[in-house]
């Protein structure tokens, strides 16, 4: 997907909402565990039922892999029926994947490729030939983890570092890799205060905030200094809105958590 | 697997040869190709020929992704073939994981219980809590990128940090995680310079090294200041090893290119 049409999507839709897809049997509606594939059921009624409300979906890989074959297999049918059905949205295959260059060239393969999604999560650690066989894809984007939304973000990422705290090293250099244009970057909801260094130094980017809801970020705050002339952000809720019920209505008690978050974000434009 | 398991391996075998399995389909040879599984039957000849030369096989995680579902079923039957005909042979998922907390559990549960695997290697960008679910499993070991052997590791690992490198840093934090003793660390043969300090901060750790053969790093350098009293060493050879012939005698010219390494790390032992 071109970054047009993302933000075209964010101004018509008046919502930035990125739906997390970490999707947990323990906590699902009981009555869909006698299903042939319920982690799809479960994907595709809240697909179904917040559509309208968000601009992006995330599936996070570990809890499909944690599934085995048959979580991948959930996966697939997952992005596929997205792809089929909801074409405009954009998808994030949240896999924080990185390796040295011609190991990176095949996770990009398995989720540009095989999978078909429209970016993926990148660890910078690595470094530029981890990352640039990501970016050498046209139309898909690799989203750099910079500043994170956990507590152990404050180990490495935040301490000085050359004269600056390592995250803002990773957006400094990381400017420089070649096709950045393809680059967009995680920034925590919790750390919402950083966000002015952040949008100093990378003003046009797009910034992927996790952190909003169960991990207690502020949406205001991430608006007041995240916000740029195309939006700019794509803020993310995963367990706020999929276990919004248990019960037979969860698809739509999870689109009245959406329709909440959006009206929050339809204020800030 | 226990740590003294594997040090009793190395010494029995005078070897601490890991075979890195990048399977990648355009360099099988072409007779595997009409096989129902070319991956999977590659590496049951690779393994069978090779098991009693090798005390590690680490499956590159990534080249199965990119095949999709059929590939994450090539690696499920590797992985099982391991486990029930060498279970003296140490298994590394490599595969750089790491993210928030319940995520990071969920790629332990995929790694450690649905396949089985002895260790799995981490990225550590994301500090603490992204590591430490790993680590909770008893047996079972993770290895943290520390130092890696491909030129990206300038760009962040090897720069100043609080007075020191970064890798360093990465070291010294991580030893105080909580079931630290499941900790071993990534460090590429192509840094063998750099082992003398690692060694000053982690004596006792298992060092996974890639980067002999195909990128150019030196076993003896690597020796000279890793070894330690329980050898401490996992060498790693991948695409030498893999791909010294595309005939039909593959497995066999594996075997010997297993053998002359097996041979130089016993005159090290």
């Amino acid at each position: 997907m071109e970054l047009t049409q993302l933000v075209e999507q964010i101004r018509r839709k008046k919502s930035f909402l990125c739906i997390g897809l970490d999707v947990d049997l323990k906590k699902l509606p009981t009555h869909l565990l006698e299903t042939k594939d319920p982690v799809f059921e479960f994907n595709k009624a809240i697909i179904d039922a917040t559509h309208h409300l968000a601009v992006a979906l995330k599936p996070n890989i570990a809890f499909y892999e944690a599934l085995g074959i048959k979580g991948w297999e959930s996966l697939k049918k997952t992005i596929d029926y997205i792809n089929e059905h909801y074409p405009e949205l954009f998808t994030i295959a949240d896999a924080k994947r990185g390796d040295i260059g011609n190991t990176s060239t095949m996770y990009a393969k398995a989720f540009f490729e095989d999978l078909n999604f429209d970016s993926v999560t990148v660890a910078p650690y690595m470094g530029r030939d981890s990352v640039e066989p990501f970016l050498a894809f046209k139309d898909r984007h690799t989203i750099l983890l910079s500043l994170t939304s956990n507590p152990g973000a404050f180990d490495f990422q935040t301490k000085e570092y050359a004269a600056k705290p390592l995250y803002q090293n990773v957006l400094e250099t990381s400017k420089n890799y070649v096709n950045s244009e393809n680059l967009m970057y995680v920034i925590g909801a919790t750390k919402a205060e950083y966000l002015k260094d952040i949008r100093a130094i990378v003003p046009e980017s797009f910034l992927l905030v996790p952190g909003v809801g169960a991990q207690g970020g502020s949406l205001k705050e991430v608006c007041k200094y995240g916000l740029n002339d195309n939006v700019g952000l794509l803020v993310n809720s995963s367990r706020g809105i999929l276990y919004a019920s248990k019960g037979k209505d969860f698809a739509e008690k999870a689109a009245e958590k959406a329709k909440d978050l959006q009206l929050q974000m339809a204020s800030f434009l």
